[in-house]
Parts: C-alpha cells; structure tokens; sequence
C-alpha cells in the first residue's frame, strides 16, 4: 500500500497555549517541519496546516514520517493513506491495509477517531470495516483482539477527509525551536552537557555551544569529540546556526596550576567558563547559559560548590537542566539522542583536574585567591581568541 | 516460604566515587535505612552493612523490602531467605521457593551471582539447582525458559553466606539524603515544585519547602494542598526536620496589583518570593533555592523572564531541575513519588495572575517598577511574620 500522507501531530502543552502564541508556535512548527524535510532531502508536493495538525503530502511518507519525530513540538507521525470520507473509500482502503499486514493467525482491531459531521459514529466505522476485515480474509484465520492486536488499521476521519494508517512515530514533544530566545551552552563532548543542550532545545531555545579547548591537558580528540556531539545535536535543529565556539582555555588553566591552590582548580576554570560564556552570550543576544552539571556527580558538583560558581556572574542565569538527574537516566536520553556512542568515546581526561579537588569551596577563600591572578586578562583574552567553526 | 532477610543494592553512581566520600554516603544510607524502617514500624533484629551492600534481617522482609524502596541512594531490595553457603542449604531453600511459586505449566529460570570462594562455580548452581527442580516438579508440567520464564529462582552466594528469593523492588537510586547540604524550596502546593524538590532530595539535600500563602487571592484550599504534598515528600525523608515555612504574601500581592502595572505581577511576585527564600536560606544555612520553573510551561516562564527573575538575588543559586521537562515528563514524576493526586485537587488558582502577563520582561523596566516600591520593607515583613508548620 503506497501511503501519500503524513500526519504530524502536536505536543499537549501547545494545544493549551493562547490562540495568539498557539498560532505563532504552530507556524514556528510549519517552519521546522519544511525545513527538516528538506535538509534529509524528503520530497513532498504539499503541506497542509489544519485544525492543530500537519498533513504532509509525499510519496516519501515512511521516511518524512520517521525524520519528522526530530521536530521539537512534534508529539508523534503516521505515515497514512488519504482518502475521501465516504465509507465505501474508507472500507476499501482499510481493507488494502489488512490485506498486505495480515497473515495468518494474525489478531488485529479497528480504531477509529473522527472530527465534523458524518452519516456515521466513530463506533460505526469500527464496528463496519472490522465486519468487512473479517469476512474478506477469513480464510487467514484472523482474529479481533481489542486489548492487543498483532495489527492496528487506524482510521482518523477529518471533516471530508481520511487516513487509514497502521503506524504512529512517537515524538519527542516540547515546543518549537525558535518560540524562545537562545541560549548559549558550555559543552565539552561528554554526555551531560550534551543532554543538557538538548533538553533546554525541547523547550524551544536554540543553544550557541562553547566547547573550551584545554589542550594540552588534554589530547585532540576531546576537540573532535565536542564537534561531533554538536553535529548530532544539530540534527535536531535544521534550520538553526550550525556554529561552535572553540574557546582556548589551556594557557588559563596552565596559570591556575601554577598560581593557585591545585585544590580550587576545577572552581576556578569553571568560574572562568562562567565568564567567558557571559561574554559570549552578550555578543550574541543570548538570555542564559546551560550547563551538563547534576547534584554530586563530580566532587566538584556539590551544592556548596555550585553557589560559589553562580556568584562569579551575574548578568546571565545559569540554567542546569540534568540537577537531579541520575547517570543512569542522563545515559538514557544521550541514547535516545543520538550522542551517547560520540559522548562516551575515549578520550583524555583533563590532566589540570586535582586529585582531591574542593567540595565544600569557601567564597571568600575563592575570591581571595583570584584577587591574585590577572582573571579579567585572561576573560578578554580567551574572548578575543574564540574561533567559530561551522559545523 | 518466611523470608527473613531484605537485600538493600546500592546506586551504581555512590559505588564509583572514592573510598572516603563511599563509606560516608554508605553510612548515611544505613542511617537513612534504620530511621525509615523504625517510621513505617517495621521490627527487625539486625542490620549487616557488607561489601557494599546492606542485609536486614526480619521476620517481615517483604514489607521492609517495599519500604526501603523509599530510600534515596538505594538501587533495589529484594526480600529472601539467607541460608549458608553449603549447595545442599542452596538447593532446600530453592527447592522450597519453587515448590510455592511453580504452578502447573509454569516456565522457570535459575539465575546465581556469586562472590568468595566455592567449591562450585555460578554455572554450577544454576545447573544443579534447575536440574532438582525439574525433576522434583516433573508432575507439574514445568519447562524451562532463561529468555521469559514465569518464575524465577534467583540465588546471591556471598561468602559463607546464600540468598534465595524470587522478586527484586525498584528503588529510586540518587545519593542519600543528607550527603548535601539543605536547599530551600518554593512549593506551591502543585505539581512542578513539588516533582522540583523531590529531584533535588533524590540527588542528596535535604529540603526546606516555603508557601508562600496569596490568600485573599486564593482560597485555603491551596494552603492544605502545600502542607499535604509536603507531607507526601517527606515520606521521601524520614529522619530530617519536618518543617513547613508558611509566609504571608497576599498583603505584598495587593501592593503590587494597586501600586504597578499589571502585566508584571507576576515578575513583581516571583522576585519577592525569591528575595524572601534568600532571607530563610541564610537564616536556615542552606546552600540554595529549588523552584519548579520549567521554560515556557507558563506566560512567565520564558527564557527572558527567567533572566529577569534571577537577577532579583545574588547570593544563592536559583536550581530548576525541571527547566526542560515537558509537561507529562513531571506528571510522570509526580505520580511515581506519589504527589499527582495530592497537587491536582482543585483550588482556587490565583487571582491576582493577569490576563496578559508581559512575556518579554525588561528588567530595566521592572527595576524601575520595583523603585517606586517598598520592596525591602516587603520582604523584611514577611520575612519577620514568616510561621514554622511542623508536618
């Protein structure tokens, strides 16, 4: 059966927005969609924004469907077959359907939903094409199973419209990308900050990553790793700037070493980080900064910890979307993603990282020991020497 | 077949970390274990903390089992017989789980972890163990199946010691309550603040929740809400303060729908609220402030109002750990802890909300706004008038 359509259902949390931003969200949403199907190169004659659904009209209907769950604010896709909504049209296309996805001993059901106004209930059309399933292929012996068929055959009827489709994509659901501002990222090629990224792009913003390179405490590959956990990232945001600062940071952590306490270093590169970011976001009219950092992952992630690193800006909040994430469930999503084979490939640790780094960092005591070293140099320095590689 | 022990496993995140911080988060855990045992009054005559894991021994092991699954930091319990390590020993107390569990037709499986020194080899036990079923059992028609069996028999070899049993409880995994320091919380009496602080404990602090009570623009129905959702997480900490902090904020609402523009309500509101968290944090030293904001599930929740939000305080971090959730992710959350129910009973939502609260807040403008007000008189107020609920 050749399917001719997609239809493309949205998230819950837009359908229960106001009419003004529902309508802003939706074409935000009509924008992504036209701008993924291109970039997988998706062929498609129409698009058709109705009632709070898109129907994509392609004979690429299997492929735009699957590449549509990668569309923030997409809460799932059929591929399907249209039709008009007389029920001869539906009957025979449904039973085109059973015909191909039943085989024998198969158990399937009929599910029906409609919206306008038809000679017929929902409970008709199921009760109706199930009747005319069972009698054309009895001799498959077939049977129904409501609680839980070997096959589905979905009907969604829609004013003069069909859709018999056997199939739903789940997506990922959010909000488009773009319905907020964006949002500048620390990234480092592991996995955190990489789901961090993504779940922050779920909710609409579109994330400008910074990866500090601290070569040479560490090798070539950290690097590489960043770019390509930034290339996945990006896959779910066609359409978007595809750029990645690369921030030199080794000569800044060279002077930490030498210059300070070996217990404050991971504080004060982080805070420097912080800093740089704020730089950045202010160049490019972000409205935060996002982090990979979780609740006591990292000796150096202790809340006490974390507050001292908050005080070293204040013009930008820092976002930390994974905070009370367990690994287990940060791994879950990186999978999910598509980051997590790149995130845990090997590379070197930082060599910088202190064997017994501080947990319960005194502010004071931080402030104190950066009073002595040149840090608004080193901010503008590494600033200035931000390269933007193209991804 | 009595049980007389309860298997407690660990989080896999406390079994990396050094051995300092491990034995300190085990301790804390045991600790944890006892305090919620002893609140559920659930007897037990030892606990036997070993190689990373805890046994307890008692006469009600499977109730204990589901208890501790109430732990944070604990990965899985299981309730079983503790027998010696001897395979005759092994294979009476398997043959007896067998002989209870094993219906007519049933499949089964013998699985066996081991550590120490044996005589025989995992392999070996689940060879000779399988092996004794099948023939003991032969008249019920039993088969094996290692893939999907209907029962199965699981053996732990730990040392001189062996564990049988049949079931194994999902804990919650994190790190246990009280390896970070407190955090005060904003909780509202619905979902998101409360999923917000249970993702925090589940990472370690214990929490300090603050209502803030608006009424006369709600009724005191929400008030109810916040003390029992409260409640039902501190079923998540047993063993630390159970208090409740109620602060008068409708006096502070007021001043804000007659003295400034309404679209930024909100804003006004919310930067109170914080700045009134930051006066309890210091006075309870705790290391920062939790609150349920998730971008965009609100008017003014964007990325832009955020920004406007935090720069209200500055000497603690402001952690949104469900920043990028969706909607049904927190509801999700909400269920499994056990607050869906609780936080969406109906009440009266707050009345002094504007219709068309500003979206794109500009902080000059609402510093501005705050200038012609008495903010610091505000907060010291209800800071001063703020009452302590034991729950």
């Amino acid at each position: 059966m050749k399917f001719n359509t997609v239809i493309v259902r949205f998230g819950g949390e837009i359908g229960i927005k106001g009419a003004w931003t529902r309508k802003t969200y939706e074409k935000l949403l009509l924008r992504n969609v036209k701008n993924t199907l291109k970039h997988h190169n998706v062929p498609y004659e129409n698009i058709i924004y109705k009632r709070g659904r898109i129907y994509v009209k392609t004979m690429e209907a299997s492929k735009a469907a699957s590449t549509l769950t990668k569309v923030f604010g997409v809460s799932s896709t059929s591929p399907a077959v249209e039709t008009i909504s007389a029920m001869e049209s539906i009957i025979d296309k449904s039973l085109e359907l059973a015909d191909e996805t039943l085989t024998n001993g198969s158990s399937f059901a009929v599910r029906c939903r409609r919206t306008g106004k038809h000679p017929y209930s929902s409970m008709d059309v199921c009760r109706i094409v199930g009747k005319q399933i069972l009698t054309k292929f009895k001799n498959r012996n077939i049977n129904v199973n409501l609680k839980n068929p070997d096959v589905t055959v979905n009907i969604e009827v829609r004013d003069e419209k069909a859709y018999v489709f056997k199939e739903t994509f789940e997506g990922v659901d959010g909000f488009p990308l773009g319905s907020q501002p964006k949002i500048v990222a620390l990234l480092s090629g592991g996995m955190d900050s990489a789901v961090a990224c993504w779940l922050v792009m779920k909710r609409g913003c579109p994330v400008i990553p910074l990866h500090f390179d601290v070569t040479p405490f560490t090798d070539k590959r950290t690097i590489q790793k960043a770019q390509d956990v930034t290339r996945a990232l990006f896959e779910w945001a066609v359409g978007f700037p595809r750029k990645l600062y690369i921030v030199p940071h080794g000569e800044n952590l060279r002077i930490f070493q030498e210059e300070a306490p070996k217990k404050f270093t991971c504080i004060l590169c982080k805070r420097l980080m912080y800093r740089i970011a704020e730089r950045i976001a202010e160049k490019e009219r972000a409205e935060g900064i996002v982090t990979g950092e979780s609740i006591g992952e990292q000796a150096s992630q202790t809340l006490q910890n974390l507050k001292v690193l908050n005080e070293a800006i204040v013009n930008y909040p820092i976002h930390r979307p994974i905070l009370g994430f367990n690994k287990t469930e940060t791994e879950e999503i990186a999978e999910k993603i598509g980051v997590l084979e790149i995130a845990t490939r090997k590379s070197m640790g930082c060599k910088a990282a202190p064997k017994k780094p501080a947990t319960k960092a005194k502010l004071e005591v931080v402030k104190e020991v950066e009073r002595k070293l040149p840090i608004e140099r080193m901010v503008e320095e590494s600033f200035r020497a931000a390269r933007i590689v193209e991804i």
